[in-house]
């Protein structure tokens, strides 16, 4: 049994809110299947948000995600069938709730367009890198060039992945593998002495949310991560291209991204030391080749996917 | 029944982990008292952060606290006592955890000086602001004035409220919130629309924090908010100085500034449309007269104050 979030007296409000649905192949389903339904999300935008960038402002859409499951888990389902939307409501949500966000540019245009393909990139949220500017890590200045990247393209989107902090382990565990650090651990090991996952995350929500944003489309996408790519294809996203993100490296970061580098990630770090951090990452193609393994979905762009999306609105049709 | 949250086989990391404790007349008291303990606060640090400013890069000291109320709330505290401090551990922490953030500068050197005081900014977590870098707030700009500031003076610290997102309404209910402010609503009708309060933070958290990092110090403040003033006297902090702290004024975020300055914020619009937004802000004398009804807590500084400490491990010795 499922609930919808509604907010039925504001009715600008619940125009901008969407339920989406996937089946077990990860294809998208019309809103209201009753059956075959595997996975529900729950996007609220577009909200306007209006981001510096150097020195200038670009409008960008804002969109807020969360899946059913997490809803199911908290229990607010008996709050939303009893009517009660309040504080105890919101409380609820901003604690409990991993809600992700999508600043987007371009996709009400360009999602038309059969030559117009988005670059993308799925940043695993990082306060440290992100918000306080740390360097311990190259997060803040790679989420600043993707934003840029977009901006100068005009078509993409950066998936902020909320719950992901220290790929997937928290601040506060995040904060004790620092410590190891300064005693010499490397950062996989350092997760490692704690008993954690090297690596908690995964990218499936990201992908279907793609598959949302962008239908019928392939996706650029910024990373080196080849995790990042294998998971986006599992889900049946087509990775068309890499971009390749490489900024902020310095001698305070060196180590980490060795360290990265030595598990697979896509960083050359001699080639990198004297680049200008200030310009947006350049367009390399992806090579044709299996990466890790894995094959390309389609190595042609807007193949062979028109039969995967079946009546999901697309965005611009939502604001209509 | 307390536990204490231990790293025992990593002796470097738990020699960076203190449990402070405070009574109810908002008194620092030994950890360990048996009674009259009202609030114990965890805390972790400090962890090396050297941090991007400006073209430099600044070793900040970084101390994360979480409050034992939120932590037996989670029932963290079974964990504990079975031993079991793993991936399932760190998860409800990275969930359920309030864990608040501290970025200070010189409490090392300066706490022992009596004529040094120092400059503190409380910042409530905003992600659109401190992350997206968006202007339909001020956040980001006055994170990083304040930030510049205590480099500048080398003595400092911002607070990173991290559960107080939104005014504390939290994310997702914030998206709401802008919404209906792209109806015509301000920033504050919005939450009494959505059945929120206008604003649903506290700041006694912090206070204690202050007087932990600071025993027995006035401090600085930056703030525009009276109401922050009065919250850390009310629990005992001797606010000596206001320090304005108006940033990134831009069209986009006067609506929502005109609307806290209707409330209250000592916020000049018209004077700061053309400041220099990368100067660190100016210290301004507070004046001596009651702020908003509330008299100062003490307007010489060090006074009074010496009483209040009992036994606190000061930071430096902690470290020893």
């Amino acid at each position: 049994m499922y609930y919808d979030l509604k907010f039925r007296h504001i009715p600008y409000v619940e125009s901008k809110f969407s339920v989406v649905e996937f089946d077990a192949g990860h294809n998208l389903m019309p809103h209201g299947s009753t059956e075959g339904v595997q996975a529900r999300y729950n996007v609220l935008g577009p909200v306007m948000l209006p981001i510096r960038l150097g020195g200038d402002i670009v409008q960008f859409n804002w969109y807020l995600y969360f899946l059913d499951s997490e809803q199911a888990r908290t229990k607010i389902m008996e709050t939303l069938a009893e009517g009660k939307i309040d504080y105890d409501f919101f409380t609820k949500f901003s604690e409990a709730f991993t809600v992700n966000s999508v600043l987007s540019l371009g996709e009400q245009e360009h999602n038309l367009k059969p030559e117009s393909v988005p670059v993308v990139r799925l940043h695993s949220c990082c306060a440290t890198g992100d918000i306080f500017g740390s360097c311990r890590c190259d997060c803040g200045p790679q989420l600043d060039a993707a934003l840029k990247s977009i901006a100068r393209d005009g078509y993409g989107a950066v998936l902020y992945l909320s719950g992901q902090e220290g790929r997937g382990i928290g601040l506060f565990a995040k904060a004790l593998t620092y410590l190891l650090q300064e005693c010499g651990h490397d950062t996989f090991e350092a997760n490692a002495l704690l008993k954690l996952p090297e690596d908690a995350r995964t990218f499936d929500d990201a992908g279907h949310m793609l598959k949302f944003l962008y239908p019928n489309k392939p996706v650029r996408l910024m990373t080196n991560s080849p995790h990042k790519i294998e998971a986006l294809r599992r889900v049946g996203v087509d990775v068309a291209e890499r971009v390749e993100l490489v900024r902020g490296v310095v001698a305070q970061n060196e180590g980490y991204l060795r360290a990265k580098a030595a598990r697979g990630h896509m960083i050359e770090l001699d080639q990198h030391q004297d680049q200008d951090q200030d310009q947006p990452p350049a367009v390399t193609p992806l090579p044709a080749t299996a990466i890790n393994g894995v094959a390309p979905a389609s190595l042609t762009p807007m193949a062979a996917t028109s039969a995967v999306v079946r009546e999901a609105k697309a965005l611009h049709a939502q604001d209509a």
